[in-house]
């Protein structure tokens, strides 16, 4: 907190405010190797947060087993499935210590060394649906420039990977993961997502079918929060995963995988935060209370001593009590409203007297006095009420920045515009190269329900479906 | 389940024994990657235990906070601090992607790059003392013949590094997490350790002093099971990890850095199982117990159904139902046994009529009949029994093991019957070498509180302290 330098406005640079109030509200460190970072506990706290309750989920909900593979993976592996590869293959990190034969790669995911083991495990219709997640670390040897949590060479995530013996059963199971993740989206990182299917060219490389939630930030760009692949019998054929059926015949297994990482956190920070810092929704973070003493002279001794009380009778929120003396109230304020913890009690002297404290909530910053038999009651209430106003507020926001084109001339003045279109689109490849050319936006989902009715904006071909475009993180 | 080729017995062959048990047991797999292993959700959930029982712990009681470091460590960091370099030079898996000026290595420990952050947060006695964690993956490059969770070039594990002003609270919180250490070995995963302290040739590159707990399995070798580093300003040195103290002058931090890795699934393992397969402690896992109907013709659906419903009101103990009907109960029972879960109840058409069960603890493997209205209470006095059950017979073994010598030609003899070796031992390095030439026995640590009063069995030299001597996993 020794930074003096003005935070940078939000609504001025939101690229600039991000990069400072990361760091700032110590949320992440760039890392002296170079692309990489340090996630620091503040944010580690919020991945915890994530982590527990995903897990929890899949756990009881979908019988998900974790295990743990291998962080390096043979070469030979990639070559196996020609799309996977040819996706991978830029950003693979090697390591130096083996035989160009054979090289070893860094998982930039784990399709092909999990599969490899799933055609050693499963040998019958009984083993199936086979339902295997990690919890592990991912590098990718991305360029560009370093966005915390949004573009790193290494990244955390949970990547699930499952095989079933149909392609419904298979889908069905995909998308209910999807749901989980939007649930999360919404409901703990109070982030409105949209959900839907990625075209041709967005798709993971290597399946059949993406599924996505993305969340629109304030800037009008896409942040991708969670996908779900259908990858057909591809992999299945590469990599021998293969069952007998109730007849005993062979048969490929039909397979899936799904993730999410801690760009999550980055999304936290981009669709809350204001220009006074981060904005911690309260399901992320342990401490969702932090009491500041108004210190006055002859008067510390009493009322340290109600602050302690207090901290002790509000444990249950995780309370903490800032008792620093080398820091005056209003620098301790602007400090906890920098690092987003959602409410604030003040108690001085004469909130003493009153039998009352300030309360005020991290979004709102409105000072309320709350008697102090009401506390626990109002804190409470605050709580609740915080994330619903986090996520409408948000959602606000993105469907302001939704703006519906019919035409290429419309969509290439609005796409100029900064906003997040929704066109009628053909979904050919093709189109898409030549509209990311002509534009840098690309295709974000086809939203779930939508009827191929339209034509298209860029080549008027029919059987166009209503399609997001933006650019993305 | 396939495997026909009856297991090793453990008492013939207990290396062949322990390779096959955790491979048929479904705990880890060699992976195609050579030298790694893939921990299978059977291990994995272990790890899992024994994870959330520890982190809990040292966020409660010790505030240590979680956070993430880069996999990837600059070859100039491990530079910067030369014994630590020495020690782990040989075992670097290093970066292709990278110049040889500067080369990435995979971390094989983070004390490096975590004190570089440490360097640059730090600034006040205020700061102090910093307790960080992570837990994270470790790649050494090690050779040798590979063994599931004891010798592979990849594990998972913790390490914590604090920061604090003095020597006295850094050592005297290092010693806390060995006691902490201590109760996981010994209340969850029933191995009885010995606490102690290395000697200067086994000490942790880079520490003063180095703490540990060692499991001695059945067949006289020594498993680490965790260490704690006292490692003084050394690295605070070498990464600049200093701070104001209260009158404004210039201190480096003392600094501690401990961890247990997933190889303590292998002490469990080695320890607790039989000829028949696992032992696994009731702390380790959720499915306490399986069900195993015996189905006779014509009372299938009665036997399924008051299993089923027995299933439901056990689900506190996690109980699974193996109703497979391509499986004789015989063939179940081998499996379950191989695979190590606690209890078993067996449920056939007699019981029914009886209101019974047969109840059968998997370390004793003696039928029991427990009437229904008995079996919760039953139950939870197995689970309770069991773990202590488990924890006296391995130190019942580990006790017969420990042979006290006090001459050369006593410690010449025993090490070759394959004894845990307690000998009066002066410390030097020089003396440790000739010994392990000689024995292939190395120190495993001094037990806290032995006085120096011997002579060295050795060198003759006075102020020797009695020390372990065994091979070491």
């Amino acid at each position: 907190m020794s930074e003096d330098k003005a935070l940078t406005k939000k609504s001025e640079n939101i690229t600039d405010w991000y990069n400072e109030v990361v760091v700032r509200a110590e949320l992440a460190d760039y890392a002296t190797t170079r692309g990489f970072m340090v996630i620091r506990p503040r944010a580690y706290e919020m991945w915890e947060h994530i982590q527990s309750d995903f897990d929890k989920t899949i756990k009881t909900k979908f019988k998900v087993k974790n295990a743990y593979f291998p962080l390096l993976i043979p070469e030979s592996f990639f070559r196996k499935e020609s799309e996977h590869a040819e996706g991978f293959a830029p950003e693979v990190a090697w390591i130096a210590n083996t035989d160009d034969q054979n090289r070893l790669a860094i998982r930039p995911t784990s399709e092909t060394i999990m599969y490899d083991s799933y055609g050693k495990w499963i040998r019958s219709w009984r083993d199936l649906p086979l339902r295997i997640n990690q919890w592990c670390n991912i590098v990718r040897w991305e360029i560009g420039i370093t966005r915390l949590f949004l573009r790193t060479k290494e990244f955390l995530w949970h990547e699930g990977h499952c095989v079933y013996t149909n392609e419904k059963d298979a889908k069905k199971e995909d998308l209910k993961i999807l749901d989980e993740y939007a649930k999360i989206a919404e409901n703990m990182l109070c982030v409105p997502v949209i959900k839907g299917e990625k075209t041709q060219k967005e798709r993971f490389a290597g399946a059949q079918n993406t599924y996505t939630i993305e969340g629109i930030m304030p800037d009008a760009k896409s942040l991708q929060m969670g996908t779900a692949h259908y990858l057909g019998q591809g992999f299945a054929k590469a990599f021998g995963v293969e069952y007998l059926d109730k007849e005993g015949k062979k048969q490929f297994g039909h397979q899936t995988s799904w993730g999410f990482s801690t760009r999550l956190i980055g999304s936290v920070v981009l669709m809350h935060g204001d220009d006074k810092g981060l904005i911690i929704p309260p399901a992320l973070t342990e401490t969702k209370i932090v009491i500041v003493p108004i210190l006055i002279k002859g008067k510390e001794e009493i009322v340290l001593k109600a602050a302690k009380d207090l901290e002790k009778s509000l444990k249950q929120f995780g309370a903490f009590l800032d008792d620093r003396d080398n820091y005056t109230p209003g620098a301790k304020f602007a400090e906890w409203e920098l690092k987003g913890t959602p409410l604030r009690i003040e108690i001085g002297p004469r909130d003493l007297e009153n039998k009352q404290v300030v309360l005020v909530r991290r979004d709102l910053l409105q000072k309320n006095f709350v008697s102090m038999d009401k506390l626990k009651d109002e804190i409470k209430n605050q709580l609740k009420e915080m994330p619903k106003a986090l996520f409408d507020k948000a959602k606000k926001v993105q469907d302001a920045l939704i703006t519906k084109v019919n035409t290429k001339e419309e969509f290439l003045e609005y796409s100029k515009k900064g906003r997040y279109l929704f066109a009628p689109f053909c979904g050919q490849v093709s189109c898409e190269e030549d509209i990311k050319d002509n534009t840098s936006l690309s295709t974000r989902c086809v939203p779930f329900g939508e009827k191929a009715e339209h034509k298209c904006f860029w080549c008027n071909k029919p059987k166009a479906k209503m399609t997001y475009f933006a650019k993305s993180y």
